[in-house]
């Protein structure tokens, strides 16, 4: 992992979305994690990799596995790792997202992790800084390393990617990580359902690759995954928002609704969990769930990307 | 301290509670605790101890120094330290406290300090995480790194523990802190008494190994130490709340009270103090008050319980 | 750098304003401050000057820049570094500055970067703790690194401070850079010059070295260097508050007004800006402004000021 001999140069400078990742792109990545997981299981979990470098967590929406996710994984690779919280920031006083990357550019930093509410944000600031940026989530956009950590978690326990069948269910229409998902499960060749009341579906879901559901029994018929949404009732202002019982009943994961997937079908949730809304807590804790490997993972994938971007060779290319 | 080859295993692999330490586990910590105090105070206090160990700091009730003390703790012995503010985290939307935990547990920590306003939140949370747990203090029930740093204060003054009367003054009800301080203290033979106002001792203190008071000038007679206790308004909730104003005349460390104590009596108090509440300024300042010591000895306690439960030999034993 | 061998010993333990530093001292930091600059510009940063050392941040008033620069500094450097947010700390309990410095004093840092709304609350400090304060801004007193880092970057980009022209704009009046600025600036012999609405000008701002002026027009002529101030409304309690829209027609920087000043006259900010308040858009980002700089010649700053304060030649001669 130190010399990471064996990986190619991955080429890009950035991290913005899966999609622009060629699929072995997305295989350089999860090739990198897996190397990467046996790190954080050893007692000395410390390398070198990162020594010396800055990394800037810069999150407009609280998070706690994301973006400790990304810490955990800068400190295990020698990093010097700051977080902004920007609601104890300047944010108050009125200084825009960009005024506030540029400022922090100028501090030098190798890396810059930026999460915010609007989609479009981690593209604008790649434009505008001359370090790395990773995309920790815009608005409805994108979430890529939410959906690398999902596919490794996928390929670890299934051994592919391609040709499994993968339902993602709930909010489809808000959700950053679907959008994510969908997009790289179909670069690697996997048949994405996704699931949802018609009015949380976006229209044109099936020009993305993906075959549309409206019944939970169907949508997940013979799946391989099963992968959960959260349902986040704040992102639906304008929108139809359902009675948790309600949507419960006929969207929420409970052990009568997964009888219809795959008998070893895998259960993911990105987490944090609404128990009891969009997922049962015995199928969220029982044997076929996978959320627990999900973050685990994530630490893992996250070292890889920062790694991947910024790998030495880069800068001797750019030298 | 690197190496500590003098000290046993500590036969314990988290610290939830005094209760259920034996006395040759306390004087164990302590004994770390005394070798660790050294480190401190040298120009250069970076050791390698706990290096590529990850500790977390999940506090879900404010505190400079008890967090502040952990941090610097585990940043002297080397680990990645990350500190998990709840307030700013999912908290907000909606995940239990043992979601959190087995999420950040799967991120594979070595050791989890837990703060929580729930007693028994510690001892809960470490039946279902793979790391260590450090209890920083749950609800009324305990908080054994303030009791261990009390303890290593008083020896460290005293040289001993056993045979000192300790009278320990102010919301006995309520307090965590004088729960552990008891146990502690009655395991190493010291007599325990306790002050307070009847409404603010709990039943039955007696059978918990200390003499009760209600009046300063009593409980204080020849005390060798007398341990104050910050008056905390926001627990007492349901029970008799007094006028601050009364509460120092009665209850509050004034010169003139001091005197019922032995001449050489140390005045101590965990902090932070309410000023002009429990303890007037020239007591809390003056020759007796061992305050800043507590402190001081605060992060030498809590060097030793993490090194303590993540001593290398735990896990050959393990393996 | 690493040695610091050519750089004499800094005849200061804190660093609490420019006021009581001579010509040479702030050369001195200057020049180490130049030689710090490199390092940021690395990609390995990571130097072990200050390894083993307890930076603590104690942070009053919330600031993305400031904080995030000392946090860098002391990283880069190689010291552990503590951030002490105070609103979610014992500042809710009642727990006086004093109180709380003298707290985490007692937890042995090497220097304590505190900033506070008090003036005077760094001086204060100094004079109770026993490790180095770095006053990163007291109430409308003193902010003495960004005075330096702004003639760290004055000097890199013309070559001398002696002798320039220099406008300070703004609310003269409660502004600390300003105070700090104009002290620094007529040490190294520059000519100070401040514009300001007549009420945000403080009576006697003669006597402090500077000349003062109500129109930009004039007060910009000839300008080698124009340094803007951030409006802080909030600061202007019972003071003359402008409206927004008439400030920035009198006093706000737009191309216009800067054809008063020399053709090559830096244009500088200390951020966060009020862009259209006091600094119009394309004069902060056109080609004469060195904000960005400013930015980057902080970080270096503070490298430079911590180095200096805990010099190990410091500790030898007390020994």
């Amino acid at each position: 992992m130190t010399d990471a001999p064996a990986f190619p140069l991955f080429p890009h400078r950035h991290l913005l979305g899966i999609k622009g990742l060629s699929p072995a792109d997305i295989e350089l990545l999860l090739d990198r994690a897996d190397a990467a997981v046996a790190i954080s299981r050893q007692s000395e979990k410390k390398r070198n990799t990162l020594r010396g470098r800055t990394q800037i967590n810069l999150f407009y929406e609280a998070s706690t596995r994301t973006q400790s996710s990304f810490e955990l994984a800068g400190k295990r690779l020698g990093a010097d790792v700051m977080n902004m919280s920007v609601a104890s920031s300047s944010a108050k006083k009125g200084e825009t997202l960009l005024d506030t990357a540029i400022t922090l550019n100028a501090m030098r930093p190798d890396i810059l992790v930026i999460r915010h509410s609007a989609a479009g944000a981690a593209a604008l600031l790649a434009q505008k800084v001359t370090c790395s940026v990773v995309n920790a989530g815009d608005g409805a956009h994108e979430h890529p390393t939410q959906a690398l950590l999902d596919a490794l978690t996928i390929r670890r326990e299934k051994g592919r990617i391609g040709g499994l069948v993968i339902a993602i269910c709930g909010d489809i229409l808000h959700s950053r990580v679907a959008r994510s998902n969908i997009i790289l499960l179909n670069a690697l060749g996997a048949r994405v359902r996704v699931i949802a009341p018609s009015t949380l579906l976006p229209s044109g879901i099936e020009r993305m690759g993906a075959e549309s559901f409206t019944s939970m029994a169907e949508g997940l018929k013979g799946a391989d995954v099963v992968m959960m949404l959260r349902l986040q009732r704040e992102r639906m202002a304008g929108s139809f928002v359902p009675s948790t019982r309600e949507y419960f009943r006929f969207f929420g994961l409970d052990a009568e609704k997964l009888k219809a997937a795959k008998e070893d079908a895998l259960v993911m949730h990105p987490g944090p969990m609404n128990r009891g809304i969009e997922i049962a807590s015995d199928v969220a804790d029982g044997p076929r769930s996978v959320i627990q490997e999900q973050v685990e993972m994530g630490v893992a994938v996250r070292m890889a990307v920062m790694e991947a971007l910024l790998d030495p060779r880069r800068n001797e290319d750019a030298a």
